[in-house]
């Protein structure tokens, strides 16, 4: 494929996704300049450090030019202001895309904040993603291999085609989606098992303390899986529950009621029952596997050697 | 540390731990001879061609010589049938451990059927292992840096620092906990997190066909960490809730009230309560990370390159 090449990129956030998409643009040199924003400092300093983009800003007051695409990489409770001031700096063409997990509000914080028409958007979000934040964990094959859901407003408008071929630059295969169908598959693919992530580990850590410390040392045996997503950035996973409540409301009750099955079934020994249903889910991971979405688990110590 | 050397070890049961604990012994050189028993055709053959044993049988009756050390490591449920026959069949003092899951049904099997007295047994459970089930997936630094709970039927008995030595000098940590302590730490480490993905595999797998296609391609969002538990052998977790009933239900129950404090909290609009939640379990998982037992995932494929 053909990249096409930019003046100019601007991404808004440079967390683990923002900063990984700098290191990719620069890498397959996508832009001719990387332009950033973020309002922590600490993450501004990270990023000088590190040395991905060739500017990086507090906020868009401070940043003059102009430029030809916008990644929008922020928890999505900014979502609404970020729309707000780019309705009033943007004055020449602009593709704007971003990477939020949900998509149904994305879409109407848009509608309700933007009428400028020199802005093209195109929601989407890339499913890829790792459970540490911020721009020292971020790396450019992060997206590789990966899906990007993309949610059109208009389904025929014209710059689509641009924005598709710049995700499909990272290494992605994309796909489109109606927004609410996205929000509930995601709710079920996602959302549902971090929540349950952080639901185990809190109740772990409401144990007595001396239980509560060997459930810690003895983690190996399943529970640290659950910490894995547990790790996750805060302030981005309670954005979408606030954001995605209905269909995570709604998962989580035919959760609920399939988690009672299993309770019933071990009340009553009804060891047929579990054996079955176990067999079962081992065959929808060798699904995964075959198609090559199972990442890789190394039990053992990175560092260790 | 000084390894001794034993003459012959008989290893029941070839599955992943059984294999990696035969491997683990030809490494460090800790016995002349390893002989293994699996009532499983295919894998006695799997056993024959991965040449990781000196010989396996399909029974104790086929198997004509006392050892010096016997490791079991079949399913919970098969435990009163192989206590029945070692009782017969030992004529030669032997020291016995095992790796179950469960440790208070195992001391009961134990005693329901064993009154050899040249028998020492040592309960014992590794806290390491793998998604994967078969011998083809043993390695031998799977106990590395692991810990290994042991929880003796009489504290005083004279052969336990002799076991102790023998799971030291495969790599791992030793730690002595009383039975109904151990049941109660693992529900919540190991059983509890397994049969919730289990469910979670399961609400999705009932889902509308194009849904369920759907969750299962897009599962790199978090999913596909809960297969990946999902992928455990059937018949050893079947037996595991069978075995640790009480303890199980017990932490389901209080896993259940705090899931339904996130979902009050999520239709509530609570969104403070959701963010210091979600920020008390990073803290744990840091913990996890800095004792190092939280293993390393990789979030993109083994095979390609």
């Amino acid at each position: 494929m053909n990249n096409k090449s930019y003046t100019s990129v601007l991404i808004i956030g440079m967390g683990l996704i923002g900063s990984s998409i700098a290191r990719v643009i620069k890498q397959k040199k996508i832009s001719e300049k990387v332009f950033a924003i973020d309002n922590d400092k600490t993450i501004i300093n990270l990023t000088k450090d590190l040395n991905i983009v060739d500017e990086i800003f507090e906020n868009l007051q401070n940043f003059s030019e102009q430029v030809d695409l916008i990644f929008i990489c922020t928890p999505l409770s900014s979502y609404k202001n970020i729309f707000n001031e780019l309705n009033t700096f943007i004055q020449t063409p602009t593709l704007i895309t971003d990477v939020g997990s949900t998509k149904v509000s994305v879409i109407n914080d848009f509608k309700s904040e933007i009428d400028n028409d020199k802005i093209s958007f195109l929601p989407a979000h890339p499913i890829a993603g790792l459970e540490k934040s911020g721009p020292q964990y971020g790396f450019a094959e992060l997206f590789d291999n990966r899906y990007c859901i993309v949610t059109p407003i208009n389904s025929n408008d014209n710059f689509i085609e641009s924005i598709l071929s710049i995700w499909k630059s990272f290494g992605m295969t994309v796909e489109i989606m109606d927004a609410e169908r996205h929000d509930r598959v995601l709710a079920m693919t996602s959302h549902i098992p971090q929540l349950i992530a952080y639901s185990v580990v809190g109740t772990a850590t409401e144990l007595e303390t001396q239980m509560k410390d060997e459930v810690i040392k003895y983690s190996a045996a399943g529970f640290r899986d659950f910490t894995r997503l547990a790790g996750s950035d805060p302030v981005m996973w309670r954005d979408i529950y606030d954001k995605n409540k209905e269909a995570v409301l709604e998962m989580l009750g035919r959760f609920s009621e399939d988690l009672l099955t299993f309770q019933k079934a071990i009340r009553n020994n009804d060891l047929n029952f579990l054996e079955n249903k176990f067999s079962k889910s081992k065959q929808i991971r060798k699904i995964i596997e075959q198609i090559g979405q199972a990442g890789t688990f190394d039990p053992t110590e990175k560092t260790k050697k």
